[in-house]
């Protein structure tokens, strides 16, 4: 191709208005990923915190120019006057307490991606909520997915591709096996670390240690399989840390938490035959994310060294937009899309 | 459920009515999986080779009962008679021998789901006819897809799959090592098991000894990441034996061929980005499959013992009924079909 070529291509491409709605490390890392997309064009950035407010998005997201987008903490003028194409949001685990922000986007004619756990497969778990934000999405003939590594691909997309050349499958089990020490700071205080024994036993009785999502994926491959669970147990227990470990927020001496166990199970007709192991500790060593099925292949799959999730969660917001902007409105999950590659030239073929 | 719900849910089902074409090992295997699903009635079998003809399909394909469809050489008769919803196509390798027999199952008005190799990803290799058959099946309002476990799962949509999770792609390679030893006699038939050097040799000159998919694997990877390929290599270079291998079909002795190793590379802007290695020889010890990824971040995802191909095909086949059903008309690839998993209820939700 030619520049010439190049530039027409360039001018006639039709970008993709977006606005990023939080603005945390999870929606600046995405946001740093978006800004780098040619078809996407920022033209609004939102984040409660009043901190932020006029900050430019490009700098505070840490690309190495300014994006000339202040951060509003108003979000209904911001999403009004920019009627944006697209909104990234990343604010929020809760699928409640996400709901209002939803329909703002909605109301303003956006899309929406999320990275809210709690949406991406609310089904089982809320589905009142569910049905709402679907109606919702169709009556301003938009699209809403929320997705992320986990839940979102690691313990439930991934797991159901590898079935796909089963023929019976009798148990799936999936261990994520990770290192939190290179994982950003709210990562870090939500699997406890640094915690003694009681804070952590008084936080995972609060509520504010615990890893979203096992519940949603879990109806996920349960779902995608076709098995109706009777039963779900879920466990949550410290990781103990046997020697001093340090990360850029914490040190941990030894005997304080050093992260979180948490060990979800699906049973029907009495056997156990969905298990979700989620540990996620500062100083773990050789991390891994597995899958294991019993079937017909029994299948053993490993990645070694497993997936750096705050990476792999503004990857695959970014890799989703075309089959988003493609997908037919309403309330849509990761098991409905084509397949989510990492394509890279804004033209997805 | 109770007993009498199941019953009624059993007669309201309708079932999709099914032809099996091509009752070799493949298309048997094909067969026996999808007789075993609740909503597949099968209403007819075509094979060519008359040494079948009048044969039970059920018997034929290794069910236990019969399934009372008696196997007939006359394939548009077969498809005129029974009209069939879907036609599993399990014949040949090549695309244009392949061509008249998808030919008459379109005419039939029959949606198509074949293990063809050459049609997984015909649009690099053979655009013309990937266009013609595009249009037949618009025509007659049915689906065309050609899937199996290479290509269609294991060096194409499974490192696609993979890279969804990725900020970055560099390079991408995917590496098959499998043992032959427990496979179908045509497919060691295929990898030149028990032939001497210099037959290995005028074998592969002649094209018999070849694993026919891997430029298709090839161009479904450039596709979903959004490369263009200047320049594809292929090597195919014997395997061997160092000891005596036997098989159920062959003897192999020391410095007889045990099987193949054939590497494709495709390369962008004078760089190798792509490298599919595909080894099949019996007595191969401790196979795998992996997918290794250059980018952000690197990523290393291995199968250990790597994955049946025979069992997983006829998997993927079947598992594929559903989307193919509800596919749009045309010829489709896997890359553009919603996850495929291993859903046994008839019910894909």
């Amino acid at each position: 191709m030619s520049g010439n070529d190049a530039n027409n291509l360039q001018q006639s491409m039709t970008k993709i208005r977006a606005v990023q709605y939080g603005c945390g490390p999870i929606g600046c890392s995405v946001a740093k990923l978006a800004a780098q997309q040619p078809d996407i064009e920022f033209v609004g950035a939102i984040d409660t915190d009043t901190h932020l407010s006029g900050k430019d998005l490009g700098k505070t997201s840490g690309l190495k120019k300014k994006l000339n987008i202040p951060i509003s903490s108003n979000a209904k003028d911001i999403l009004c006057q920019t009627k944006p194409d697209l909104v990234f949001l990343s604010t929020v685990s809760s699928a409640r307490l996400i709901r209002p922000q939803v329909e703002h986007c909605l109301n303003a004619g956006a899309n929406v991606i999320s990275t809210c756990e709690e949406l991406c497969y609310p089904y089982d778990t809320m589905p009142s909520l569910a049905s709402e934000l679907d109606s919702m999405a169709k009556m301003h003939n938009c699209t809403l997915l929320a997705t992320g590594v986990n839940p979102g691909f690691l313990m439930d997309i991934w797991p159901l591709v590898m079935t796909g050349v089963c023929q019976q499958i009798d148990q799936v089990k999936v261990v994520r096996f990770q290192d939190a020490s290179p994982r950003r700071k709210p990562f870090q205080q939500k699997i406890g670390v640094g915690c003694t024994l009681k804070e952590f036993k008084q936080r995972v009785s609060s509520g504010s240690i615990r890893h979203v999502g096992l519940a949603e994926s879990m109806a996920m491959i349960a779902d995608g399989i076709g098995w109706k669970l009777e039963h779900i147990t879920e466990s949550i227990e410290p990781v103990i840390a046997t020697t001093q470990v340090s990360t850029d927020y914490f040190t941990v001496e030894p005997g304080q938490v050093a992260g979180v166990r948490q060990v979800t199970k699906g049973c029907m007709a009495g056997k156990k035959v969905i298990t979700l192991e989620f540990e996620a500790a500062v100083g773990a060593n050789q991390p891994y994310d597995a899958v294991y099925i019993h079937g017909i292949p029994d299948m053993e799959v490993v990645i070694k060294g497993g997936i750096h999730g705050d990476i792999a969660t503004a990857a695959i917001i970014v890799n989703s937009i075309h089959r988003v902007m493609d997908a037919p409105a309403g309330l849509i999950t990761m098991k409905d899309l084509p397949l989510i590659s990492a394509h890279r030239t804004g033209n997805h073929g």
